[in-house]
């Protein structure tokens, strides 16, 4: 029911996911007159559907804590509680970012061996693939633990996502050198880089300047710093792209150049649309919590859909619990807190 | 002698600042055989200059401790000392910025009430005017009080070189309800919103995609979070203008487009380049410092020096004595600590 548009744009992105993939069977959880009246455009999505019945929803501006009150008759509350009960391997929610996040961590608890999950994010970069970025704004404040154990998260993330063995990750830091940034990332990195067997290359520290090149697989930070950086990226875009837009508007010799060269400007344009983009992910929780964004469109809802199904398939959560155990039996991770 | 060209573009950049600005003086300080090569393409500048002869300089990778090491001997430490002494009313410096910031520090120490100096710098927006945004990374942890000492800061160089008499001010965050972020960042907030008759106004929360809009003056906070946006502003820009080049180079039609809508590119290009954006500031010591972009050309450096003329000549010092006056006398600020 979340998201811009609501019910219909995600039963219509289930669809174009249920097109790609027949095996995909969905659990549609919200207005029940509005979802049968969306399944009517999806004929053959009906097929491989359920629909249960919420009363109410979780507003875009509700705080967390409001949230939490009365989830049982929510939405978003009880598909998450379908992911806790095992009906559904995984939820995809359009719907309050910071809500999900409430709900999804008292419904399915963090893994042992977290303390704190994460959002994760696949960002576009210069290179064919994007890189993973977290966390984008689930824990304001981090200590070198969650640093290290984010890097551990990512990394299984990246393995699903990337195909790579071993996928190169960084801290993102203001400079390279071992004595920039704070006492936690200093921590963090010394507890990586004396980790033997883990699933990734822990390459130290990368700067904002470098999420776009490629240059790594995963970028680890804590959650106000990601925030930070996801938004100076998105309202950088935008301010670039509008910024043409009004270039090219601003003669007629201009905008014969444009209308010329729109498979260029189009190119530009699906390389950066979200869409294609879309799924950010809970990571370090007993469960699968996909969050597609507010403004995605089929595409994009389809995307999220993936992306929570491919997690599922290649079990992220065991993934991430083998790496745990290596690095707890290398690094005595107590003696790594801030 | 800093920066990627060195005394030839520093001696240019004054130039082209004296021919617009009859009334400036120059005071070299560097390496003299180099200083006077560089003058003699600009004989209008030599009457209005004297060389200061270094015998060293800091290197662009020194650590701050090691450019405090000997700092009397480099052209470095020799331009900011010419400053304590009052012999030239500011200095201009391409060279290691960690470096400039220490010497800095050490040589002119903070203004009464200012705990800590912090890097600013004017930011490209959609609008007429630049963005004032602080701490770009001389802090990496800060707390409330730090936040509410660079608002005053950030708002008198707003009100110099913006020439606003009361310049909007906001605190960057993860979010822009009152309960978002951090406890530094709150109470920051709360003191700043109780004190009254300060030349600023002050509006809250921003966000980072809120950077380049322009809908506020003055952005402040804490040298890690600043370098990550300011950072992940320049990234992005570099990475979509690429992405830009690259679609453009992708057909014959778009190469085409692309020459025929030229004009507009190079607007995108002027509108961008740093050097129309150059002169970063440390604010908060008793001396007018700039730092120029490592990668500026003349018409950088001129920029540069227009700053560092504009801050003297608008007293820069008194201006932000004033507002530190007025908020101290409204807030305990020892209360706003974190």
């Amino acid at each position: 029911m979340g998201g811009d548009i609501g019910a219909r744009v995600m039963v219509a992105g289930a669809a174009l996911a249920r097109h790609r993939h027949e095996g995909f069977q969905f659990l549609f959880v919200g207005n029940e007159t509005e979802i049968k009246e969306a399944l009517k455009s999806h004929p053959n999505l009906s097929a491989a559907s359920e629909i249960l019945h919420a009363e109410d929803i979780v507003s875009g501006d509700a705080k967390p804590s409001q949230a939490l009150r009365g989830s049982k008759k929510t939405s978003m509350g009880m598909a998450v509680g379908a992911v806790k009960s095992g009906e559904v391997s995984a939820a995809v929610s359009a719907g309050n970012t910071g809500a999900l996040m409430a709900i999804s961590k008292l419904a399915l608890r963090t893994m042992a061996g977290i303390d704190r999950p994460a959002l994760a994010a696949l960002l576009p970069t210069m290179k064919d693939s994007d890189v993973v970025m977290l966390d984008l704004g689930a824990n304001a404040e981090c200590n070198s633990r969650n640093l290290v154990q984010f890097s551990v998260m990512g990394a299984a993330y990246s393995r699903i996502m990337h195909g790579f063995e071993k996928p190169t990750v960084k801290l993102l830091n203001i400079g390279t050198e071992d004595s920039k940034g704070t006492g936690a990332l200093q921590v963090a990195a010394d507890a990586l880089k004396n980790s033997d067997g883990l699933a990734m290359d822990f390459q130290g520290f990368t700067e904002a300047d470098k999420i776009s090149t490629g240059e790594v697989d995963v970028i680890v930070t804590d959650g106000f710093s990601g925030n930070i950086a996801l938004k100076a990226l998105e309202g950088t875009a935008r301010f670039v792209t509008d910024l043409l837009k009004r270039s090219f508007l601003s003669s007629l010799r201009s905008k014969i150049g444009f209308l010329i060269s729109r498979p260029a400007t189009e190119l530009l344009r699906e390389h950066l649309d979200p869409n294609n983009h879309n799924g950010a992910v809970f990571l370090g929780l007993n469960g699968v919590v996909v969050k597609s964004h507010g403004s995605a469109d089929e595409k994009g809802v389809a995307n999220a859909v993936e992306v929570a199904a491919r997690l599922v398939e290649d079990s992220i959560l065991e993934r991430i619990s083998e790496d745990l155990d290596k690095i707890s039996s290398v690094t005595p991770l107590e003696a790594a807190a801030k």
